[in-house]
């Protein structure tokens, strides 16, 4: 058993409460509200612009050549390519990406950065998995219940495609590598940190359902 | 009207919403629910150390060598000082300093130091003020109302002392020296990050009343 | 005049003398010897792992988006595109790439790692910028010089070709875009960053020409 | 056999030389000329600003509460007690702290600070033990030899006073807790940087009894 399966079996419990959110099966069968897919769609865009500053920094880190380049190659590609397919949606839809973060959006990509900032580099690399690992998880599982014409079949195809599962799968070896070299309290680090974003994961799909706003912009009607 | 004077009254609504938080009322009538008070505490503990990380960091950052000083100085205080007043209060009530962060705990700290892992430092150096700055007017506010027999004396005292009044004195100078310098766009980013800031001690007071636990957690009864 | 015109003209002296080295001269005539150039590679591959590292620093601290991708499409060049190319030469002489950075290279790529680590971004961005410019110019000279079957002809075809030269104008772009909203200090710190980067290429040269030793392994020969 | 136990005994090559260098002995003998001290104290000034700065890295990035304490306490004791000394030097000889770094003080501070950001935290540590082991040592030989009325008594007595030797005492236990839990690759490479920042120590005393210069502005007499 890997250090990666071990991870995977930790998270199980959150990983099928994430298949279980409205947002997860409405996205499945076609029936999200546009408007609650947009909301997630700009918080995403959010997410990616501070989940590609964690893969750089994971690159800068690493000791190895293969790693650094990696990481900076998702980087590159986080910030490129899913850019594109984000901003295909809001021309189609005819939306500005104007957005500030969610609290869950916040929660989320700050606790990313943040681990970079204060943590060994192995730990943050455990901390990016599930945003890699668990979208394809959830990407395949959706793309083999969907119908051809679901309103959201591009984005579906993206994260259930083959370019992705191979950088996926790279993001899962090199962790398996870099865990192999680690002491046992290291890898428990490396595990909290694991469950921790799978479960900011859980929480930013339910987040984007509910269209979450602020507490005190709620509770005070105040605007920044 | 200096830089600073500005960020306040942005952030007055804010304040006065902190002050009429039930923790806050009850802290200064003396009867905040030890529970409750022992909850806030073992978070700040958790706030307080990365508190520190990122004083540490707006001092890496610092050009003048007097403002570099000034964080190092706030760093090994906050460290050590209030590490001692929390120790006191932790012997006191007979408990162990063991808690994971609150949501709340969490959002504001992590926003703290991926502000200093993304941001130019006089963004850090605003997003730190609040932590000083509402501490001295809460502390005082209350001190001038607390009975001399509070059970929360000691914390009451500690906040509206002469020590830590010349410490936020030294920061709002500080940040008004910085900010002299700086265009139009980033004294906005500033403002930004210090009333985030400030709505986050809104949160963290609001959520240690609350006894605040993570939705995952509180859904499934999960247990990391 | 922009900012980077008044860069330029700044470094002028340092970059006649750059153009004067041996190694720039028999490099362009084609009678560098091979241990000589094969010295530099080893330390060029070396510096353009930092290198990289430090665009993906850049890159983490850039607001703009535009200007946060196109640290991180460099980063992953460098990484790849010009790891490729020197690779190809170490086959070509049938060498391994095994070698400790000399004192040049280790001044320069700590310089530009440092910088990054404690100054703001902008100083990042201009500390980064003689090794795009400087390389276009000597590539460039060298290119125009050069005998058809000049031996490094593939390494001078890379830096006069037009894929590099792209890159090079939107990094000297990006620098009179972030210039552009800075006060005068801070400008004079872009300069002072943009000139030692200039004196530290110089010196990478002039190192490699020479087969830069630790001035301590030199005097006891001592072995790490 | 301790880990810093080995980590000594692979420098004491280095110490030796640092021993027989023409700056120690005078400064034991008390002939050293005052211009080469005062070229040491400002370089020191300069040295000590990026020390004082990566000792906060380390404690950023430490989990342990009593050792980020520590790197906290190091790094304000630095910044103000040293800067005290110094200035009192300053004062004494009537003359103003202005000075660039030399080169092997821009080659040991950036290697520091390089370190911390992109390294594991245990290797910043042991990168930072020498300047506190190697001062403690050459202090101690000093005060054993020299007289009553060494010019230099002030900085003797501080580097071998008890204060000093308790910190380092302190950053060598550190040094040997965190290296305990760690794999033999980051043992391999926290003794590296231990015995490259000895190098450089001895770099940083030699350069500045040649009152080292800039090599393009000694070629060029190049003024920045």
């Amino acid at each position: 058993m890997t250090f990666t399966d071990q991870l995977w079996s930790e998270i199980e419990p959150i990983y099928d409460a994430i298949m279980e959110l409205p947002f997860i099966r409405e996205l499945t069968e076609g029936t999200l509200p546009e408007e609650v897919f947009l909301f997630y769609l700009k918080q995403d865009t959010l997410y990616l612009a501070d989940f590609s500053r964690t893969l750089s920094l994971a690159g800068v880190r690493s000791d190895r050549y293969d790693h650094m380049n990696s990481f900076f190659q998702y980087a590159a590609n986080v910030a490129v390519v899913e850019g594109e397919l984000h901003q295909d949606y809001y021309e189609q839809y005819g939306v500005e990406m104007e957005a500030e973060k969610s609290p869950s959006c916040f929660a989320y990509t700050n606790f990313l950065l943040s681990t970079a900032a204060t943590k060994d580099n192995v730990v943050t690399i455990a901390a990016l998995l599930p945003c890699f690992w668990i979208y394809r998880e959830v990407g395949l599982e959706i793309y083999e219940e969907a119908s051809a014409d679901n309103p959201y079949r591009e984005w579906i195809d993206t994260y259930a495609g083959d370019e992705f599962n191979e950088g996926v799968d790279r993001a899962i070896t090199i962790t398996d590598a870099v865990a192999e070299q680690e002491p046992e309290h290291r890898l428990g680090e490396m595990t909290e940190a694991f469950v921790k974003s799978t479960e900011l994961e859980w929480m930013f799909w339910k987040s984007a359902y509910e269209q979450e706003q602020w507490p005190f912009e709620e509770a005070y009607g105040f605007e920044e």
